[in-house]
């Protein structure tokens, strides 16, 4: 009996190695085993029991919509979706302290706009020159070096930079409930990436520390680069030229350029991210789309419809008459930051 | 004591478990404990043990090359390196079969070059006006459709389309010894992708279930895509323009952008790879580069320094001069095609 009980014992771990291995068991038990002991950021209620619900339908063996691990694909955005977006995009607040950390080797900006205002601190004023002077600044600090070298500056800019209201890291700006959500997802089998209007290369060298997601799981803005030769060494040089703005109808199409295939899941905040939820639910089968509505204005920033940034208007709109789930982040939210 | 080994068992069970799970014992167990049992089809030799020993060194806990299971990213060209590309590349073959098939939609092709030739069987004519006529085809049968359209029209080609010297279907002309290489890369710990000038969505819907590739780590040239709503209905349609040429500078450029870290191994065959190889060879820590030498022109084919596919002259002095891995596909490989 003993040696039977061990067997069994033996051949049950084995079993559960062998689903584990397999995705399987990932994908369904751990979601019914600890049950709502998930996602303890979120308060009960529609919007947390919408989550819940349909990754216990994708990941329930047999059912009807039962989707196998590798398509399970969840895409996020990022700014005001997985960190705070607010009184500026965190990647302008960069931007602007970079101008002001090169200032030295261009002496020219003293006189010269839209950097002159950046280096006497009127953003409003440097802002003035509209899109233009936004891309002059962009490619000021983001082009002219290689890919190794940018990545070394945001590391750098966020060991140091702190948020102008909050005194934080940047990167502890992120929300405690989406981290629980990326977690949840991931156990349930899910591969979370971020689809974001931001630039690729600002969110990788940190994404994977923070939210544990690979570069490789990063889709964003980016400017061309350059394949060279320096002194027989192989370099990427980033280079002064869009290649790619992934925003908007932007999004579905750097989506299948990176992914390849619809996502089931996705998660936004803003009208940024309507096409993105429209690509996503407008496949076959089960399919989830949430907008997290700025609703707090005492924890984090109550904005929607008329904010410059993050403005949230149409995607609501669609939310409603398409029956998306919305989360109301004053009373679904527990806590907003990570202690 | 009895109950004593139960607990053993059932503890070593869990911990294999969670290695399997965290990935740490995916990488060292299968190498060492199944030894030369892995790559079948590869014969014994220096090519083989070249392999295995970086693979050992990288995954070994403590060693001084170890890498996390997370950096463990391998990249490999698809034509002449998967699968074979003689007598011509077959996507090519794909674009005549393709030119056949709308002919009738398109009277005027009769008379106009370079779709005349192909009509006529000509493919050399056809070819003869150079680039221009190259993509001239390319985008007749690869643009004007949405994503999922073009998706159906390769599904439909190689499921009836068959090679013109073997007779086999085209993926069933993949590399056994390849096949088993990506295996053995996966049950390390290794991510794999495909970085090939071939197009990345011509790839796509074959690359998961030959290769065990999913669509999110391909790599391939492409053309632009527009996001629009047709009847309320989003669709990304495919325009006649291209937007990216993944091959030779362009390699490491389409890696960074899809993958956004250095490759620590890298597979090629021709001079279409060599930056590639010298992208992924010049990080620090161990790196490993491999090309595959076709020199089997009785079960597959010889080529090299003067063909006008697969070309491979430059990649082969470098990895002479650099010490890279070089596959002599006569001696190295037991068999070419999986049976």
């Amino acid at each position: 009996m003993k040696t039977t009980r061990t067997r069994r014992l033996v051949a049950a771990a084995l079993l559960f190695t062998l689903a584990l291995a397999t995705g399987l068991g990932r994908a369904a038990d751990p979601a019914t085993a600890l049950g709502t002991g998930l996602l303890p950021s979120w308060n009960d209620g529609n919007t947390k029991q919408a989550i819940m619900h349909f990754v216990q339908r994708v990941t329930t063996p047999g059912g009807n919509d039962f989707v196998p691990p590798a398509e399970r694909i969840a895409v996020f955005d990022n700014d005001g979706c997985l960190w705070a977006e607010q009184p500026a995009y965190f990647q302008a607040l960069f931007v602007f302290d970079s101008i002001k950390a090169l200032a030295p080797q261009h002496p020219e900006w003293r006189t010269q706009e839209p950097f002159a205002s950046v280096l006497k601190g009127d953003v409003k004023a440097a802002l003035a020159g509209g899109e233009k002077a936004l891309l002059e600044m962009v490619m000021a600090t983001h082009a002219g070096m290689s890919t190794g070298e940018f990545e070394q500056v945001v590391r750098d800019w966020l060991a140091t930079a702190r948020h102008p209201t909050t005194g934080k890291p940047f990167t502890e700006m992120v929300y405690q409930p989406m981290l629980e959500l990326l977690a949840y997802l991931r156990v349930n089998g899910f591969k979370t990436f971020i689809v974001s209007g931001g630039g690729i290369e600002f969110m990788r060298p940190w994404a994977e520390q923070v939210y544990g997601i690979p570069p490789e799981q990063v889709i964003g803005s980016s400017i061309k680069t350059r394949f060279e030769l320096r002194d027989g060494k192989p370099v990427l040089v980033r280079l002064p030229e869009i290649n790619f703005i992934d925003d908007k109808a932007g999004k579905p199409v750097g989506i299948q350029q990176h992914i390849g295939r619809r996502p089931i899941a996705a998660f936004g905040n803003s009208d940024g991210d309507l096409q993105m939820l429209q690509w996503t639910t407008a496949g076959s089968g089960a399919r989830f789309a949430l907008l997290v509505h700025h609703t707090d204005a005492a924890r984090e920033w109550a904005y929607d419809r008329s904010s410059s940034i993050g403005k949230l208007d149409q995607a609501l709109e669609a939310a409603r008459s398409a029956g998306w789930t919305v989360v109301d982040m004053k009373n679904d939210w527990k806590t907003i930051y990570p202690d």
